[in-house]
């Protein structure tokens, strides 16, 4: 890549010689055909007019860590999302923020994660973007990707479809991505072998849909955890949502770890986890789908009265949690400091 | 938002009660509906199957420099990308990378900018996204937009259908967008009344395409300028290109600055002017459109013969230029390190 040491510098994101030779001798090989990376915009043909649109980006530290690394939490990640709307993926950008000095061998290693998973999910980067950035002004790489997928079905798969009496199920057990970050940032002198959950949410989101269950919403549990997506869940529904702290399956490994440094497991990011919201007539059912893949899928809660008729406390707080003594408690969503750079 | 000193924290980023506060305080007002911009993927509607998809990450500095800004440029400069294409925009994402102890009023002027590029440009941001990096591990604010758009005309605008005799036309003077940013940046201390020529090219382009011209291929001439657009294009079609360096359109002070720091004025980001390759016999009506929008349009080249009945020394530089003497000379890409961080 015309620099002997083998790092990243500017010109590389200038446009010139510099930027041609890293497409083509670094991205353009892994990633796929130069066709679908070079151009302004790639044009597409889609199978059907219900979209799906999302963009995420990702600045996690470190780069690699137990069960995955940033280009394939870039993908999953995106994708994930498409799938919390039930939508097939169709196409993915790839949009890439290099800080000068980065190892090209590094750049190659996050880019053949890109293309592997991308190979996983069944997408492609179909259109992509590199900028470089002096030494100290960002660090090491910052990825974004964008997706756009196809609704299939007939479903309305949103908050706005929540209803009292809905039930409320978790994919699998929570905490292992976050768990997993803290365990890898080497300051932290923390040991486990537990890996991030990161996975892809296809083939339980697939199966639920080809079970026929009326799916009222999914939500990955990403950055702020269970915690988060509850809360919001219960805030865009403006419907109460009622947790069993007893239900909620956690590795004993994340149970450990948040103990011992005070953390809440529920504010935990999971990167392969989703809460499911369905009627009560199909939970048993959805269970059952769920824990074909993940044994501890658990229904951990429910949804209750409309915000509107309410209390004042509940309209503040609408989401909240009983534990084991069936003390009923708001549920605390944590300012989002706990832990920075998960995803 | 929670903190005196009106800056961004870390927690802004993490998923937790300050991101929620963030988005509803801050950027939900400035640039839309909650329900666009809280959910994991946004749904919605193409009116057609032929899309197109780009994506671009935005690092420019200064995030304000005369005649636009970081978030003006992030709307029109993907957007522009699709409309090289001639695709409509129909939905824009929104990428936010915040450096910790960025200015809440700093980025609240980004997002208004946003905002009225985005009413300018007939499109919303319908999806989005917030990381903040720690201070130092980023610089103020970098924005990844995506946009989706819809062809809705039966040309192939692409470089494969570039045929030789073409005729290579700009839609108006070179070189302002990166010359107002290098006069921006104080260490110069370089002062000119000059402003980048930052624009939407939809009005050409719909004129272009009402008109019936047929449009073989456009380019932005963003980052590398008119001669990494002219080279990628030369390449990508397998075609020479034969630009007239006297037919070249250069604001003054343009050709002063570069005159004056020993730069490339070919090689100078643009982000309001195109490149345009129509057959020989739509060249002069091209013209005529292209000068309605900017007086100093003009053609300057043309497309030679194929790459594969061409010489040894024209495949390795399929473009190139002849000066005001006939000179023929390869047409210089330089390395892409004249002017980093240009968008």
């Amino acid at each position: 890549m015309a620099r002997p040491d083998g790092t990243i510098q500017l010109g590389h994101g200038g446009g010139g010689r510099l930027s041609q030779q890293l497409m083509q001798e670094l991205v353009v090989p892994v990633l796929g055909p130069e066709d679908a990376v070079l151009h302004d915009a790639v044009r597409l043909v889609s199978p059907g007019s219900q979209l799906a649109f999302t963009t995420d980006s990702y600045v996690v530290q470190p780069l690699f860590f137990p069960g995955g690394d940033i280009g394939r939490l870039a993908v999953l990640g995106s994708v994930n999302d498409l799938w919390m709307a039930g939508a097939r993926p169709l196409a993915l950008s790839l949009g890439l923020i290099l800080e000068e000095g980065l190892e090209l061998a590094v750049l190659e290693r996050v880019l053949q994660s890109i293309a592997q998973a991308c190979r996983q999910c069944g997408v492609s980067v179909m259109t992509g973007d590199t900028k470089v950035v002096e030494r100290g002004k960002g660090d090491g790489i910052f990825i974004n990707t964008s997706a756009i997928g196809v609704v299939e079905h007939d479903l309305q798969i949103h908050p706005s479809s929540i209803r009292p009496g809905d039930v409320l199920l978790v994919s699998g057990d929570l905490g292992r991505h976050g768990t997993a970050i803290l365990a890898a940032r080497k300051s932290l002198g923390l040991r486990t072998a537990l890996e991030s959950d990161l996975a892809s949410l296809q083939p339980p989101v697939e199966a639920l849909l080809a079970a026929g269950i009326r799916v009222h919403c999914l939500r990955d549990l990403t950055r702020g955890g269970l915690a988060s997506a509850v809360d919001e869940l219960a805030r865009s529904s403006a419907h109460c949502c009622l947790l069993e702290e007893t239900a909620i399956p956690l590795h004993p490994t994340v149970a450990g770890v948040c103990d011992l440094l005070g953390l809440d497991p529920l504010g935990m990011a999971n990167e392969g986890r989703m809460l499911v919201v369905c009627p009560p007539s199909d939970a048993e059912r959805a269970l059952q789908v769920l824990q074909e893949f993940q044994t501890d899928a658990a229904v951990i809660g429910t949804v209750g009265e409309p915000l509107a008729v309410a209390s004042a406390l509940q309209r503040r707080y609408p989401a909240s949690i009983r534990n084991a003594l069936g003390v009923l408690r708001p549920l605390d969503l944590g300012s989002g400091e706990q832990l920075p750079r998960i995803c």
